[in-house]
């Protein structure tokens, strides 16, 4: 038996391989995973966009692109950024093979073996497995309707061994839901101010509001630009236009921005050409902006569906927010409920979820779970949520 | 600043970066890239395929596909791998984001700070960053014409602190372009077996060969199949459709698979649906094989045109073989000759290359130089030779 290094020793598969084999039967409702619909892919117009391209371009598509992305590319995204408000000429912007590869980079940027990093209490389980990967002691920050909880936040600052960074997804978090508000935030930036943490801001959602008005809660705090803070912003095009393509990327101050690159280089050279080349016409032909509003109409759609149905479904004693955004609704349960229990009847009965423990940084919290309504017509959800709902019944009473 | 962690903060930026920048100079012929030449990607067939495919398909191509590859993909790649006798029943699969990801997913697996891996010198500068990125001990085997050194193998085997892996490049070696003997293969397993050293099989090129006498020579260690060793073996799409769909592959045993799924499901958590989909049509089409075989042709073309030039220009004290394939020359230039000095006058002529240092584990010997005959055409070689020549007998005499 060859003998693995110590940090990928301690790896072990995780259930979220399994779960998604059974999300993947056609005879199971799933709510259980991330991913935007097939339906919805702007499959048509992106092969017009590339039909028409320079054969030139084409070229370069099969070719290695720069480390750093495309330059047609970074272009263009820079301006799809700086709509956001977000300060992308003081600051570098990396390509990256998701915005999964960014989350690693940046674990890796930053963990030796042990060391403590902040992470909110539910997290994404993505980030989650990059930041164990490199052997991270988690430490979990709960999160309630408005954020992550300042009061532990700053417990955990104030500890000895200092940590590495904050990671935090503060629109529409994935799995909770959760659109932090605008006063939360700046709480947040307050706590981190003279403390030399850098944060790493997730926003791979942020763009799927269902309320205009939100748009205050929605700036990103890289957009913010608040002092003191090395704020590195992650994103992704997985959520407006494909997963399938992976690309995402991040915006980071220069001091960090030279280490990600040659980790980025070491990872993979650079992200795939051919992509990075489809990303750039659909931003360039200004198709993204009106396929991101038709998504958002079409998921708010599905989430109100969701939210009907778990109104006249559920008991009361569950709780759980209407989501304003994004993929996901968290449903929590009463104290020491084990939403496993309830998961293996919801199978049965022909509906599956992801339970709460997955996203709990210590793997241990269970009384919770997510449904995701992104990849669900809206008669699957009236079928569906009965099912979650009377194997709740049966666990809880 | 931020504090970054042990092993990030000793990777330095490599020189590669500003040579890519001048070989990409219109006005230098650059025999610097390991590129395919832009004209010979089969853009237009891969397109056709595309168009051709089923609407389900294209919807998959936009969404997350499974970690270790689309089921599709998996099959229609394991067909082209048992052609090459290669045991792809008893071993697993991975499709990576290139093949530089398998290597950095080889390294992860595989080494903890410090520990010593042996690796060719001259070595495949790819490999080198993805092992320092672990920060590895580097140890450097030499190779010569007909492959690694069997007698300063066995004397690193023999060290008290056993190497974590024995990363090679035998077919149409990068930098060296040196394809092992038969002869030097089964050395190299009789001093592996028995050790419980992992070999790395890295066989990015071996399609490219000119001669089919060469069969023998080119049959993969792993294809082999020698009891008492865990091979890995990785390859790459890159120089057989593109690098810029970043797809490339690992079989290995059982044993080793696990846990680089769960790396590489840190790392990316799939490789490109979109670009997966391209390469899955262009194997099944049967296209993938005419394709090989005319770059074939035309890479001889160019490597002919290239040593024509070498016999005609390069003066006798430089050592060098005729390549039997893949894309690169090694010269070798009188001992104490610093190939810095020749490559910044062959860049005021006109001329650029990759001088031997970047491919030393220690980055120190350097009376070597890579010329690329990929991306030329012989008119540019024909032009260029000369320039790189005359730099040479300007220094050396």
């Amino acid at each position: 038996m060859p003998r693995f290094s110590k940090a990928v020793s301690s790896l072990r598969s995780s259930e979220i391989r399994d779960l998604m084999t059974l999300a993947s039967r056609p005879d199971i409702i799933s709510f259980a995973g991330g991913m935007p619909g097939n339906d919805l892919f702007p499959v048509k117009e992106v092969e017009e966009l590339y039909r028409e391209l320079d054969i030139k371009i084409k070229q370069a598509a099969f070719q290695y692109g720069p480390t750093p992305g495309l330059p047609s590319l970074l272009e263009s995204l820079q301006g799809f950024l700086e709509k956001k408000g977000l300060p992308v000429h003081e600051n570098r912007l990396l390509i990256t093979t998701g915005s999964q590869q960014a989350l690693n980079i940046l674990g890796k940027a930053f963990i030796d073996p042990r060391e403590p990093v902040l992470v909110e209490n539910p997290c994404f389980i993505g980030a989650l497995s990059a930041f164990r990967s490199y052997d991270a002691e988690l430490r979990g920050v709960p999160v309630d309707v408005e954020g992550i909880s300042i009061d532990v936040l700053r417990q955990e600052i104030d500890r000895k061994e200092k940590a590495k960074f904050l990671y935090i997804t503060p629109y529409f978090h994935n799995p909770a839901g959760v659109l932090y508000t605008t006063e939360r935030k700046q709480q947040l930036i307050a706590a981190l101010q003279g403390t030399n943490i850098p944060l790493i801001e997730d926003d791979a959602y942020g763009d799927l509001y269902f309320y205009k008005e939100d748009a205050d809660r929605l700036k990103p705090i890289k957009a913010i630009n608040p002092e003191g803070i090395n704020i590195c912003y992650t994103g992704s095009f997985s959520k407006i236009l494909g997963p399938g393509l992976r690309l995402g990327w991040m915006l980071v101050p220069e001091k960090i921005y030279g280490k990600c690159e040659l980790i980025k280089q070491s990872a993979d050279a650079c992200s795939p050409s051919f992509t990075q080349v489809l990303a750039d016409a659909f931003i360039r032909s200004g198709q993204i902006y009106s396929y991101i509003d038709g998504v958002r109409q079409e998921y708010k759609k599905r989430a109100s569906a969701m939210v009907a149905a778990l109104r006249e479904y559920l008991p009361d004693y569950v709780q759980w927010s209407e989501p304003r955004g994004g993929f996901y609704l968290w449903l929590t349960l009463p104290e020491g409920t084990d939403a496993t229990r309830i998961v293996t009847l919801a199978i049965e009965g022909g509906a599956v979820f992801v339970v709460g423990k997955t996203f709990d940084p210590e793997g241990r919290q269970n009384n919770s779970l997510r449904l995701s309504y992104c990849n669900n017509t809206p008669e699957q959800i009236a079928e569906g949520i009965p099912i979650v709902a009377n194997a709740i019944r049966t666990i809880c009473g």
